[in-house]
């Protein structure tokens, strides 16, 4: 892991900090356009693939069932920061399959957009699984679940059905074995692979394009796609950098934030995937890095490239809210 | 900056992420018992030199005037977590010179300890300046020119009389020169200098063995550490990192975290100074670092560095608290 520093963190006038990432940019065929570090190495994808983990969910004929438009697709494959919005449609995609909140399996947190969780406890509530930034995702595999018919208690596990076919999903895009040796456990209770960083790019240049995909597949993956970029509040929240990225471009770019630094994204009309792992886990910097590669790619697109620019530039404040430093892109970035 | 590896986040049995990192370990005389990295690249202390900016406080009487015991003492080298007793103890510290919240000039910030966010919002309230992490410094601060007549509108800033004693304190202990070009601004507004790492090594080498130092510092510094170890929740609070290690081995270790993934430390008996900085700013990862480097310098007690090497494993958890990965030290720390 000796890859270039792509962030870097100034206070004043001096770096404090730095970070250092691997990108990979490729299109469908597998013709890599950048390569950043290395792209080869294992790297869990965490939240960033649920995009692909929701294909089943589509191609299952379960959001047709259930009548799931945008807005519901969108917050299957999000991490959302836990407002009101996004605890109340998750529970509605539940209550299209006769559940509730007691069916999740992924655990509960305060949500992560911290007026959500002040506004909670001067409520006097406490949070439930509805919260986790997972629910959506959780949501749209119960649903799956209840309406292929398959017993659902336990579909967080290795080995469940809906885990089976999340996992055939996840190798047939990214073309990348999913093996025992490199599982872990996301954070939602859900299995989770490490592999190649360029696999995900691979996968996400196919899921935005459809190349060699089955026509059914395709149409998923678009639906899917464009549900996102459509509604990229229900994909993150207030103040969600991913909000700020798709917004910058509506319908133009899709970009799904992991933890621990990673980020996947796709460039429709670029035909391209990106994936993105930040060395050491940063999310601040991975929102930097995806600005800066976005910015690169479009640089077509003077104004939008700018735009994109602007948002691989934040501020580092004082508590009295100064500005006092900045997150900056480095050269490897250009 | 290539700095080696020093700490892993595993997921499974994949290395998931990595911190990069320096550290310096130096006697009172200046003499390196461990260097790992590049340990003269200027780094940012932040909060990890507390205790270091606490030493006019003492030194001018005013601690002695006010009646400041170990608690206050504590508290005035703090990064409290915002809970009640913090809380009180600044204001109380106020109080004794005639001043109340409105003369800091911190900013405010919700508790960092969650469960204080928590209990705040539920009884209706907003964070004010005393729940800043740095309040106790800023009453340090605000007592000592209270009790020196010094006006103190405008202490935070470089220039105020209050500063200038605090960089002619952080001069004359580290033996560095804090320059202009090396100054920024802290979270909290008051200026911090980046320095070379082994000089806040070797600062904190003296801060616990008073060499070098005339009579008056040496008993000051040794009050500020001793202070320190006596009242750890003061200097940190619940579930802190710090508490955990001063608590190892009560009044043998001083540790005291910075922002950005510093750490400075001294352990008495050895007479040496320790000065870590993560590369990448990651609180998680110095945590690690500093507990293992504690642990290598004291392993001459077999029964401490055991728990001290407990302390630099940590487990990464899933949101229904499954233990899913761990956080350890490399063989560089070894």
């Amino acid at each position: 892991m000796s890859n270039p520093v792509l962030v870097e963190v100034l206070r004043g006038a001096v770096v404090e900090s730095a970070h250092r990432g691997a990108v990979a940019v490729f299109d469908a065929d597998g013709k890599p356009l950048l390569e950043i570090g290395e792209t080869v190495r294992p790297v869990f994808p965490r939240s960033a693939v649920k995009a692909i983990q929701a294909l089943p969910l589509v191609e299952s004929g379960t959001a047709d069932a259930y009548g799931f438009g945008d807005r519901e697709l969108a917050l299957a494959c999000a991490s959302h920061t836990g407002e009101a919005a996004h605890v109340e449609l998750a529970q509605a995609m539940l209550a299209k399959a006769g559940l509730d909140k007691t069916a999740l399996e992924c655990g509960a947190h305060w949500p992560s957009n911290h007026d959500a969780t002040i506004a909670l406890a001067r409520a006097g509530g406490v949070p439930n699984a509805l919260h986790n930034n997972c629910s959506g995702k959780h949501a749209g595999f119960l649903c799956t679940c209840v309406h292929a018919g398959i017993a659902h208690r336990g579909y967080v596990k290795a080995g469940h059905a809906q885990q089976e076919m999340v996992r055939d999903a996840m190798q047939s895009v990214t073309g990348a074995a999913h093996d025992v040796d490199h599982c872990g456990t996301d954070g939602c209770s859900i299995p989770t692979y490490a592999v190649p960083l360029k696999s995900f790019a691979l996968g996400f240049a196919r899921m935005a394009t459809g190349r060699g995909f089955a026509p059914e597949r395709a149409r998923a993956a678009k639906r899917l796609l464009s549900a996102c970029m459509a509604e990229p509040f229900l994909v993150s929240g207030s103040g969600g950098a991913d909000v700020a990225l798709m917004q910058a471009a509506p319908g133009r770019i899709f970009v799904k934030t992991g933890a621990e630094g990673v980020y996947c994204a796709a460039v429709p009309e670029l035909g391209l995937g990106i994936a993105l792992k930040c060395d050491d886990g940063a999310g601040r910097a991975a929102e930097v890095m995806i600005a800066a590669v976005l910015a690169r790619l479009l640089r077509g697109d003077e104004g939008l490239a700018a735009k994109l620019m602007e948002l691989a530039h934040r501020p580092v404040e004082s508590r009295i809210g100064a500005k006092v430093g900045t997150l900056r892109p480095t050269a490897a970035l250009n």
